[in-house]
């Protein structure tokens, strides 16, 4: 215990015989974290540098005001075709997923309502357009829908049916005597609520509502229904204004309650699904689970939009509070010592450093998460498997990519002081705009519980084809067999020591730094966690009890299973990445994040690791100390590796943390 | 582990037999929150729903438009008395300064802006005048400070002092030529920054600069100094508005930067120190370090009001989010099934109900800090470690109260999903008024410091009269001696078994639910963590580190120092309060929370206790267990724990969340 405190002193001693410290080029940096898309990035690094006074109008125009310069500027952005990257070729798109998810995250430097009204016209509305609609969908709105001429909205959420989207209350009722769908907003409950571009742009809306056919319901399908015409509402459509929110102001959020309105058989979006003028009902995909999920599944490619905003938007406030702690001195040790730079406390590393390498973490799971999304949307014939796979990721990865954001700029703005209260400095319309991402496409909670659903069964069961969300309808037809298989404790512990040599004492013998040791902690307690929830589900439904009340019983568990699981995907992701570069300084010290980000998130939870057996009390000090000795050596690198983000400066604003003197 | 989800069932059983759920009264809560204030807390209730439309209006008017709004609010609400309830009796106040801090945490119900307002009006501007200067002031000053007539700010922060109050820059040179003092700012980092009334209101500054003394410097002083003539800025004088913040935006906040500007000898408030007209200095109190020292201890009133303010917010979210809870279903068990309630749910319980337990200990933690308050205020001959004491006590409270108003407030947004975004809904600007709160009247990480520093020296050595602030430059005077009594490791074990019979096996043998577990718990982690980090600080100096050095390797072992230290102070607070109450449903219901934030306290560091030996697995275990249980025992009382904060109808709007159904 006394020699603690003079740890520092012999490590620094040791560093000059045994560490060097890298020195990564910031260039080679942002080359490798910019990946296959950095022309696409280039450009909108361009587009945000030649937009940013977006950012001081924010705060200085009215709500109208800024919600047309916002739209002005989408008009903008969208004529260097930046914003078409995802649509078909033949529309003038490059039929890239990838590089529209890469285009849409770097844009998250700049502002988020610009952000978020790119993703509503061109995610949302021209991709259900593109995902659900056919060839006569496709020509009649894809063109004014990518240059912007035709704004539209996605009108699924509802006021009392935000997250069960299959319980849905709007109504779309065929009417055989006049071959035309009669859309109906039955109660207050089921107005379209929050719907972007609803307020004051959209000429069009995709509705989401339930096809009735001859008093029969054939579940949640979706309508092309018009809303304006030029400025003026048309008959039978009521549009009121969400009013003002806590950030994303620039978006104009709208109400809609639909009475009767009518519109042609064709303006069911019939990709999956369609009516006949007979008001006969088919469709390719037998199962209405199935189908209704695979028409949901379309929202995968806002969930990845989403959850990579929120990285990129942690970046923004990281570079500025890193940069402004390795500028701003404060309190001297004595009269005759200069004041010391914020970044020199350890208190001040502890705070900032980790987050910077969760963030390049993040980063990487991202780039994983979008390689699969391109392989999935590459090929027609995906299997099931593959695609929720896919999709249990990408709700992962959105529910921590936006938890994080919401923790990191707190974090940002607190460690820079009253002035990072001030709105010129960033971090009030980061930390505003990016508040609703932990609950917009999909709330973070109930993305977590679709995860543990995956995990449970494999993703392959049948219990898969129920509506994503609703685990306690999940638990309710629980069959005890399909999780079973899973939760053999010796299978588990196997899996787990293939990744390690030691046999038992694996995880006493490795190294703190060994990557196997990090890897296999984390996969230990996944494994662990889903064996764990199954055999609590199991027994609770056994033993004759109510699916909601073991659900809710059990409801803990499931989420830090999903935990457990996504953290496990996001540390393999970034230690694959850094794995297969080359050798390099910039390889040694993306080693550094690794193990900061690895050690942090063990030392999180390492109550959890000591209540398993997998830590011992020392192990776990010992895992602090390295952290803090880590925290040193990242130091040095700090600056770099925050520009290495590659944020133009023009965006960063902030000049007065900034250029701190 | 097949039975853990039998065991709410199994424990419901054992309710219906051995457990009798406690029927309390709101209004007997109430009465009991309230405390000996009621009266002055039913003002402020009147006074919060006649300007109600405040919170309406913050959102719509424009800037200067608002901020003049709020100062008119502040004359009307100043002419009910409330705000002068700390002021002296022969000055219309009531000399009463726990009335005074009732008064205004009880006013962060309500718009925070208006709150900031009368916080730098009359707690810190009027607050100065009377702590600082003498009769003649009293006599110039108060009567307009008070009635609203003269608005005048607190001018101590500069743009590159924050935090380093010692440093400040501005400088105030006495010119015995004309018995007058020069104020002059020397460069930018000496600017007065993010001054409240300053960029519109001010007619009058108290301002903390220099005292120089042909060419010898005395340390920090205050004066009052002239801004404005009606509108007009006087010469020598330079204001501009601090802009927009991420919200207060209804407070004035400006930078000024004086040019020589001349002011009477007489300007100097000379409570505690004076200038002859021969430019004699002579103070009452002879060290320089304690007489800074106690003119800053005027700030501690500043700091229990926002601890109080940040409290007081959080209740508000609270309301809103548990009866949402209470109201809102979402997702069904089966076809045939209701939907469930969101407070229903395990996980929701989880969310939210250690947050309403956590604000009841916070609130009684506040009382108890209010009485010492008084005790301290009201006696002219209170010894320096008594003052000390309530020192750290505010300073502890300020960083806990305001840290857990950020994160109560944003877990209630989410738990409210995207309607907990809308403006209209409160939260927009709880956060964005709150999130300041962390950082002025003492940076949070600055002030558990002070507190870990008055831990290590018992408040009473010669090191506290050390500026409160300079944790390094105390380490770089460290005298081994001072910390090391406190050392003994067996003497510290002997303090916490005097709680708990049970010899070393206390801590195994103690029920979960017995307050003197839960208390030795806290009271072991404390003293092992003083002790802890006096060694670690004892063996750097005396191995010859630089002391900058052994502050930064130590600073995570300080700041967890003084966190344990105010958890102990906050649960004694809650045993202590809810043990002197009379037998009655409202006693017993109480006690399921402070279980409830005692054992979620525990859980939350339980890797601490486990790695020190004071928790095994089982028992680790066993408190997450007991958490759910009282989750699911307190769930039925949660609204009526919210309902008792007792805060207007009329101010909480959230219409939508609150009538759901």
């Amino acid at each position: 215990m006394a020699t603690d405190v003079s740890q520092p002193e012999a490590e620094s001693t040791r560093s000059e015989s045994g560490y060097r410290q890298p020195q990564p080029s910031v260039a080679a940096l942002t080359e490798f974290l910019d990946g296959e898309y950095a022309e696409v990035r280039a450009l909108v690094r361009s587009n945000l540098a030649k937009h940013r006074e977006l950012l001081h109008e924010a705060e200085e125009l009215g709500v109208d005001a800024y919600r047309d310069r916002v739209r002005d500027v989408l008009l903008e952005v969208a004529a260097t075709g930046q914003t078409a990257l995802g649509m078909p070729k033949e529309y003038g798109g490059a039929a890239d997923v990838g590089a529209s998810v890469a285009a849409f995250e770097t844009m998250a430097f700049g502002d988020l309502s610009l952000l978020v009204k790119i993703g509503v016209q061109f995610g949302l509305f021209a991709g259900a357009i593109q995902q659900l609609g056919s060839r006569e969908h496709h020509d009649a709105y894809l063109p004014g829908a990518i240059d912007g001429s035709l704004l539209g909205c996605f009108a699924m959420t509802e006021r009392g049916h935000g997250s069960d989207v299959q319980a849905l209350g709007t109504t779309a009722t065929y009417d055989p005597a006049t071959d035309e769908f009669v859309i109906n907003t039955p109660d207050d409950n089921s107005r379209k609520d929050y719907i972007g571009n609803a307020a004051r742009h959209a000429q069009l809306a995709v509705v989401f509502a339930q096809l009735h056919i001859s008093d029969h319901s054939e579940g949640v399908h979706a309508f092309v229904v018009p809303l304006r015409d030029g400025e003026r509402v048309l008959p039978g459509v009521r549009i009121e204004d969400s009013g003002r929110k806590l950030g994303l102001n620039g978006v104009d959020n709208g109400q809609i309650w639909f009475d009767d309105v009518r519109v042609p058989r064709t303006a069911l979006l019939n990709r999956f699904a369609d009516v006949s003028t007979e008001g006969v009902y088919s469709s390719s995909i037998d199962s209405p689970n199935r189908r209704f999920f695979t028409m949901l599944g379309t929202l995968v490619l806002g969930r990845v939009s989403v959850g990579g905003g929120g990285i990129n938007a942690s970046k923004v406030a990281l570079n500025i509070a890193v940069r402004y702690a390795d500028r701003r001195r404060q309190f001297a040790a004595g009269d005759d010592q200069p004041e010391q730079l914020l970044l020199d406390y350890g208190q001040h590393q502890r705070r900032l450093l980790p987050l910077v390498a969760h963030t390049y973490a993040l980063h990487f799971a991202q780039e994983v998460l979008v390689e699969r999304l391109g392989e999935v949307f590459g090929s027609e014939d995906a299997d099931e498997d593959t695609r929720r796979a896919l999709e249990s990721r990408a709700a992962g990865t959105k529910a921590f990519g936006t938890w994080h954001a919401t923790r990191t700029i707190q974090e940002c703005r607190e460690a820079c002081g009253g002035a990072g209260y001030m709105a010129r400095n960033r971090f009030a319309a980061l930390k505003a705009d990016t508040d609703v991402f932990t609950t917009f496409e999909g709330d973070n909670t109930v993305l977590l519980q679709l995860v543990a659903k995956g995990l449970l069964t494999g993703y392959s069961s049948d219990f898969s084809d129920l509506d994503q969300l609703g685990m306690v309808r999940f638990v309710a037809e629980l069959a005890v067999e399909t999780v079973i298989e899973r939760t053999s404790v010796a299978k588990l512990l196997e899996r787990v020591k293939d990744l390690l040599p030691g046999g038992d004492e694996w995880d006493q013998e490795a190294g703190l730094l060994d990557p196997n040791f990090q890897q296999a902690m984390l996969r230990f307690r996944e494994e662990h966690m889903i064996s764990g929830v199954a055999r609590r589900l199991k027994s609770g439904v056994a033993d004759g009890m109510d699916a909601g009340e073991v659900f809710s019983a059990v409801q803990d568990h499931v989420i830090a299973t999903a935990r457990a699981h996504v953290e496990r995907l996001v540390l393999d992701a970034f230690i694959d990445k850094v794995a297969a570069m080359p050798d390099s300084d910039e390889k040694v010290a993306l080693g550094l994040l690794v193990d900061l980000h690895a050690l942090t998130t063990i030392e999180a939870d390492r109550a959890w690791f000591m209540e398993h057996g997998r830590l011992t009390v020392q192990r776990s000090k010992a895992i602090s100390r390295e952290i803090n000795s880590l925290c040193r050596k990242v130091r040095p690198l700090a600056v770099d590796f925050v520009d290495a983000f590659g944020i133009p400066e023009e965006v960063l604003r902030a000049e007065e943390l900034l250029s701190w003197q």
